[in-house]
């Protein structure tokens, strides 16, 4: 039986995790590990999940550079936090032969383009993961909850191809929901609704929960919320009507929830600004949308990453 | 010679200071003093100032209530924080006498209805104090920079009233500049060009200096300043053109500063948000202009000051 080659690039709460994920369920899965290397050479990853117990993953490759990698992989799966500082294409290039096709799971909207314009001829695959897990130490990845990865391809527009399909089916095999989605830019726009709004919010009041947040300014939400949905439509990926009343809805059902940018700035990691926050508003300005609220809150945060580097 | 006589609410930095001021002038000044009623009954003030060197200021009457007050005071003057929790009129009403001129040194714009309804039969002064100074303990004073008052009352329109003149004599006696004005309700929502725009970048941004604002995002304090320019338009009192310029220089050469919400937050004091941003939203609101920057920064501050009770 054939087994898929994948390489994981950004083996961090993510890209562990998936990675471990796509082993279970029988490929052959190797890591770029810079940080964690010596450790992971000797024990590999402990995942302790709520969802699918504990379990072992060893990785078939264990290098530090992308140009170690032996062998033609299937997929690339870049799954490294989207921070200026980090050159995506440079970190993979390496390791791309002829029909390796390219996955990132990442955060933020138009991210697409510096892999597009880098990688013409081959396959790109857009991941969005629904998760909380965290790597407590070196080698060892926490899944807290959630899980669901949502997969499209850049190339079809419509249908999920067959590598988004075989994706998808190796994650569901191995007990975690993956969907398939001929829209993922739309679907990336609606999750910014959420990033967008929350993770900013979080930081800036200084580490209020996503519920304490909302029960003191749900207007605030809502009306960041529609100017994401603004610069959605005026990019030509409208969202639903009721986008913006489900998000709320759904946040206010789940546990109170330290965001992303939240855990970054409290453990003195950069935050995905740009990713999230910079390009929805250049998005807007390209397209001549108004979008006031978000222009602050990214003013803001470039101020609060500031003042966190100077303690 | 008659001696004014003088009632102070409220013997902070601002107060005691100014208190000690007209007490050098020659004025009987008295104070309500409750968290350091002990300490000051023994050993009075003491005024450290960058410009007027050491002195000491015993008060006339050192009392708990407004009610304690003995004989007809000439001028009361507040100077407490401007916060919700304070009730400006209960503070002051038992030491009022049918001639008492009411003075208020105070934050905020839209701040004078409150006292107007309440003495409607009274002189009111409005007082802005341009000043760097802080009780370093009880009964003691730093006044580290600046120091100009400026006065005007809400009786009379154009020119400074007899006893706006006289204040204003007083402080300049004492050596201290005090300025008079016949359009204090202007120069209200100039101050608030700047309060409002550096006090909450200053505590969102997690402390960073006036200088470190504006060298990374002055275009952000030059929006603020414009919708807070367009709302004093749209309540009859519109600013100078070159006011946001003169500011955004002025600021430029002060040393870096710590705003007085930046100093109350890291200190776990409440915060002027109201008389500041507050109301300032509520004015647009009813001239309907909009403000959507100082909309999410009230937001967000609201969000701050809810999240340090929680800590």
């Amino acid at each position: 039986m054939y087994q898929d080659k994948v390489l994981i690039v950004g083996t961090g709460a993510i890209g562990g995790f998936y990675g471990a994920l796509l082993a279970k369920a029988g490929a052959d899965v190797s890591v770029v590990c810079r940080s964690d290397y010596d450790i992971v050479k000797q024990q590999g990853y402990t995942i302790n999940s709520s969802q699918l117990g504990q379990w072992s993953f060893m990785p078939s490759q264990i290098i530090r550079d992308a140009n170690e990698y032996q062998g033609h992989a299937d997929y690339i799966i870049l799954c490294t936090k989207n921070i200026p500082e980090i050159n995506r294409v440079q970190l993979i290039i390496n390791a791309v032969s002829k029909k390796t096709c390219l996955v990132f799971i990442q955060n933020g909207v138009e991210v697409e383009q510096e892999l597009i314009a880098a990688f013409p001829e081959h396959e790109i695959i857009s991941g969005l993961a629904f998760i909380c897990s965290q790597k407590t130490k070196p080698g060892i990845i926490h899944h807290l909850a959630y899980g669901t990865l949502t997969l499209g391809s850049l190339n079809n527009s419509g249908r999920p191809s067959a590598n988004v399909q075989h994706l998808s089916h190796l994650i569901n095999l191995a007990g975690i929901e993956s969907l398939t989605t001929g829209h993922i830019i739309q679907s990336r726009w609606l999750k910014c609704l959420w990033n967008a709004s929350f993770n900013p919010l979080s930081v800036l009041s200084g580490g209020l929960s996503t519920q304490a947040i909302l029960n003191s300014q749900e207007p605030l939400i809502r009306t960041i919320m529609q100017e994401v949905c603004n610069i959605a439509a005026a990019c030509g990926h409208p969202l639903a009507d009721d986008s913006i009343d489900i998000n709320i809805q759904n946040t206010y059902s789940m546990p109170p929830y330290k965001t992303s940018m939240l855990l970054d700035f409290e453990n003195n990691r950069p935050m995905e600004i740009e990713a999230i926050l910079g390009n929805t508003v250049r998005a807007a300005q390209r397209e001549n949308i108004s979008c006031p609220v978000l222009d602050t809150l990214y003013a803001l945060m470039k101020l609060k990453q500031l003042s966190g580097f100077q303690h």
